[in-house]
């Protein structure tokens, strides 16, 4: 399915549903997308951040993807994350995903390696000319260590390199200057960058992004209530902030799940991918709420709060 | 003007405008405090970051707090910054600021040194018993070095420690979920903490934290259009959102005037500091645009910028 | 005593004992001077971040730094840390001192406040053009979170600025390119600033800096142990580095007492402190080994830790 | 070549030349691993940071391994760097590795995802379970931004799950407390871990790192100058301190190529490996001095100043 116009709407970081070997199920993984497609979402963002990519093998991340773009099956576009430490590497993945049939790429800025300004803007030039589909720049500082300037971004945006951002950078005043820039609410469809697709990642404040003027959402929370955030985003689009502030709390209370996995014990990656999936699991929707090796799995405990958070959101797990 | 209820509103953090000897301009700070209360705002935050607190001796702090209380004289509460390494230092400041008649307190956690969850809810429960005004806590990690989590921020909330918080950590998720914590939009007045005030210090999110229930704004560039943040907030209590938004942006716009200095060769805190300063030069409200030593001035390249955008927003400079 | 040439030698800074109102305890301090000058130490440094100046009130780093230069009484010149946020600040600190009879200051760079060296750079110079006393730089970035660079040092060292560095960066590489760059182990008495005198803070590696060409070294745990450092001092001058090093590794393993406070119930900083005035206390030095205010004491079993490294380095505790 | 004994001496990355084309020049690589032999290196460590690791493809990696593996032949053992963002990626790579002759792993903490010192340790035991090589582990902050603890560092070396450590991490005070914890300077080879081995990449301070214990080094610099390095071993080995330290400051000396290119235009990794390159190409051992793409090119300017530290270092270009 191609994208032909900006994307906009609810985008998930589908999660990658492991067997207890640690291999991709793709069974489960099917049924997650049609969890998602049901939701009601309007696009798929296979192999980010969310879908533990930086834990998957080439051959898992094949497998992931495969499973994705068949299940959605034209239904919404999916994007895939080819994410990876420079340029090369990059490009390796994104012709891999150009050939298992994504819609569009989602690359960060190199990692691993200090980078520069100029350096960036080469990476994601060379990238676009050398793998022909839309192209998304994912501004994930936690993980790569470097934000993308805004200069950077309307720079890329006005020359035809991106179609889009992925913003997870937590930067709301930053993101909110570069909305302005791009012309504003009313003036962006007018401005430089008419087809330039402002996602944000910051699934907290999704309400408020929205106001500002963004055009869609990309929440890990997603995969679990991933009607919630089409209500969210639906209230959005009619102008009713007042409903979408309140479904925003609602999702806001559920997403503390993510705190479930003590802090002393693991990193508050794994607490949070690992409450995810758990979720995901106790809903009925994958089998096994394995993360992937070396994340430290949920306590027994953990998986106790993470079902009273369901609870409290509505959703009563049904195992 | 004692704080009977929760602090609403707009309520700028004050600069403090200098002669061209360093010395605090009282007649330039006086016209301010008119401009600012004439503009509509609800308080007035003096001695904080904007206010170039950190350059002022302490007989220069007191002077400028004296005058804003003076020129108050009432019509709306004044809160003092209490800013120092540690608590025995802002002991002494808080002690001075209710001598000249402050109606609160906002104390940061201790910096320079290295401190820890511990000590910083001993560093405010210590002040708030030695010294009995209402007292904030301001989160400014970017200045302090430290964040102040939500479990201290509401555990010092519940035992009435604190009355309230000014977030400037830039850290909207972790502030929506605070406030959801707290009870949310319609719950906070029946929660625990009825009369906790959250203010905002990100100027460029505050149409999205109204969305999100905070109570108010601390905006620097409110200094030079308190009026466009009154009428921010007074859409926003009104629920017209889109106006609120609208309004955001345009004093967005008007806040790039903060790159006014070129990054080769001033700190950001020296080029947005002048370009406020400047812009109330502009305006007519202060005499002298100065930033304290030694904060490089702006150049008149810059000068010019700021006036551009100062016309851009409809506030023309008269000279 | 006037500085008349490079500062030489072991330079600790003095811890400050409180007695338990939490005021500065004279009469230990006295004693830690007598055992410090005992121990034969080159010269002292009040009002340092071991000091705890940042806990300290104007009045506590009176009181302490007049306690230090009567008992000194110019036998070893005592330098006074002038700890404070900008330039106005800290010269008011310098000009106190320079009357308190200090030999020479040590100022840090601008903080709490985002600067630039620019910045810096005026900040040295007006400080050093506004109080007459040698001035050296304290290049401390983990309390005010930026770094002096190499190429600003030395322009302040060649233009007669400073009379010298402290550096506690931890940067020990790019400590030894300042070294090489001033004219190394053997240049630089034949080099542009003959008189510039660096130490370093880092004193579990202080045989390494001597190797490296540093003049001195100002440890924190030398309080505990200043004839080690003496010790170590002299060996290192004499060329016998097998001793120096030896001798250094029985003061790395004294120091491990720096880790007797836990980490989840307080700060490094606490912990360090803390163990510090616990081990001079157990040897009969001080009488109480509080920290200030709002640090957390160490418990009765963290005693016990640094009782037994004190036994462990041949310091038993006579307490 | 097996490692029987613990791993001592000089060990370089060794750097990957490239053709304009951007691929490996193998011709080129194995006059540098001539070059490297020939200066009487003890080791060679392939595919690390200054090897432009992050920036090969898996094919190029395992070009760019072969060649070292083969051109050493046995003379000196060879290690690989395994980097990757997980352990199932590692885990690949390890065991091509193992496939191309490599003599040992040297792998970091997991990165791009936000790791745990659990995790941490139980991803460098799986590796080794899983790879049958002697395991470094690869403390570099600067890229993976977690730091490996001194106590998870002792407890992989105590289980055998280390056979040594490269530390870039750049705390040589953290090194020094490490180094006295396994048994210090005189104790190690009675220590609990006597095969053990420690190598230091801080090229500016190898003198004081053999002084303080390590067993060898790791310098980018040593690609250019692979002689000074085992002369500065050879010295320290002898116990004559102040020669070690003579050849460590015109080696520091040499070092300042790496501020070549204008920090302005291009990052401190492209411009140090770009003037490593560079002069490799000036002294003819490489044919072509480019980094990898997306890095910026050194300006015929930069050249210049590399040109010039070679010849200072009396290392003349012979083009």
């Amino acid at each position: 399915m191609s994208l032909t116009a900006p994307l906009r709407g609810v985008v998930p970081p589908v999660c990658t549903p492991l067997d207890s070997g640690g291999e991709v199920d793709t069974a489960s993984l099917g049924r997650l997308v049609e969890h998602l497609i049901g939701g009601g979402v309007h696009g798929l963002f296979a192999l980010g951040s969310t879908s533990e990519v930086a834990y998957l093998t080439d051959e898992q991340r094949a497998t992931a993807l495969e499973t994705v773009v068949d299940v959605a099956d034209g239904r919404v576009p999916v994007l895939a994350g080819v994410i990876d430490t420079t340029t090369a590497r990059v490009v390796e993945h994104a012709k891999s995903a150009k050939g298992l049939g994504a819609d569009a790429l989602v690359a960060t800025a190199p990692f691993y390696t200090r980078t520069h300004g100029k350096e960036i803007a080469g990476h994601f030039r060379r990238l676009r000319d050398t793998v022909d589909l839309p192209l998304f720049a994912y501004d994930i500082p936690v993980a790569v260590h470097s934000k993308l300037s805004a200069s950077l971004v309307r720079e890329l945006a006005e020359d035809g390199t991106l179609a889009g951002l992925k913003d997870s950078s937590g930067d709301e005043g930053g993101l909110r200057r570069l909305l302005v820039e791009l012309g504003g609410r009313e003036g962006r469809a007018q401005g430089p960058t008419p087809l330039f697709s402002v996602l944000t990642g910051s699934e907290l404040t999704v309400d408020a992004a929205l106001l500002a003027g963004v055009d869609g959402v990309v929440p890990g929370i997603g995969n679990v209530d991933p009607a919630g955030f089409v209500r969210l985003y639906d209230a959005a689009r009619a102008g009713d902030w007042e409903r979408a502030a309140k479904e925003q709390e609602r999702l806001t209370d559920l997403f503390a799940m993510v705190d479930a996995g003590p802090e002393a014990d693991m990193g508050r990656s794994s607490s949070a991918l690992g409450s995810f999936k758990a979720a995901l699991r106790l809903l009925g929707v994958i089998e096994c709420g394995d993360t992937a090796f070396p994340q430290i799995p949920l306590s027994a405990e953990s998986l106790v709060l993470v079902a009273r958070r369901l609870r409290a959101a509505g959703l009563p797990p049904v195992r």
